[in-house]
């Protein structure tokens, strides 16, 4: 029954990556605690880098600085 | 000053069913708990079938198996 | 499929009241979207009326003054 | 440390604007609980205004009365 | 720079359980998407059985049926 | 009408703190985005350290070290 929301910048991850996330998010969980899989939940949000934040800096600007 | 926030697929919700799902939420924070409609908060966000996840699959996979 | 999260003032709901918010909220999705009951996830946060605010206010100054 | 979730209706925030509003929840987690600006997040969403709604009325709605 | 949130329910997780549950998801998004793990933030939510829903019967009485 | 979350670690944030947060991530959006402050709504989630990772590490842990 868990649920796993996963928030990345959206820079071009592939349908592939997504499903790896959303299947090792899944095993993670049943391996830790033995949740049941078929009721877990993954949701990845891609956020703009404009939209993001860190170190008061959006990353639009950190990745033009690095 | 209920905050509800309902995540969806993205498949299509029309317009009309959005307001359904908003008029529906409030009113029933309104019966159940008396809340004060006014400033009844409901956000609706709508996700990629490739970003969502159940049973270790993405969604996309699972719309294409059924 | 769809995940609701509910996020309320804890002020005394009781069980009985979240059974209704999370069966009401399930039918919501049901009626309007055609979902499947039986994967909608609905999670209620209850949060202390310190920690929530509006019109730049902690909700436990405004019960104060109402 | 802290994690910042700002969420608004998509009505033409520009990037500078996001920039101050990432700057401005970053300085506000320093300047009032001494948190690490480095390891500070802030996320902004934009959500649609058919997608928002408040007193049981998309923000749609809303705007084409007011 | 990943934001991983993780909601469980409160049924005795341990800190040793939730250190995998971490480094985990952390691990997971260093593996798939090459991100920075030193920026990783990963949060658990514990939630009561009364909060949680799923087939719109809360996991209390659903814990009491199994 | 905007919506903050903000999450911090649980140690020790007073009400006094809060009510500061509150206020200044509301006056935030008022300056940015000239938003109404009447319906904005700040929420603050604490956190506890077992459950929130950095780096692949409880902050539990990385208080010990620090």
């Amino acid at each position: 029954m868990p649920y796993v929301n996963i928030k990345i910048t959206r820079e071009g991850a592939t349908p592939e990556q997504k499903k790896r996330l959303i299947k090792g998010a899944t095993d993670l969980l049943v391996e830790v605690l033995g949740k049941n899989p078929k009721t877990t939940v993954v949701v990845i949000d891609e956020v703009d880098t404009d939209n993001w934040g860190i170190g008061g800096e959006t990353v639009t600007i950190l990745r033009q600085q690095a």
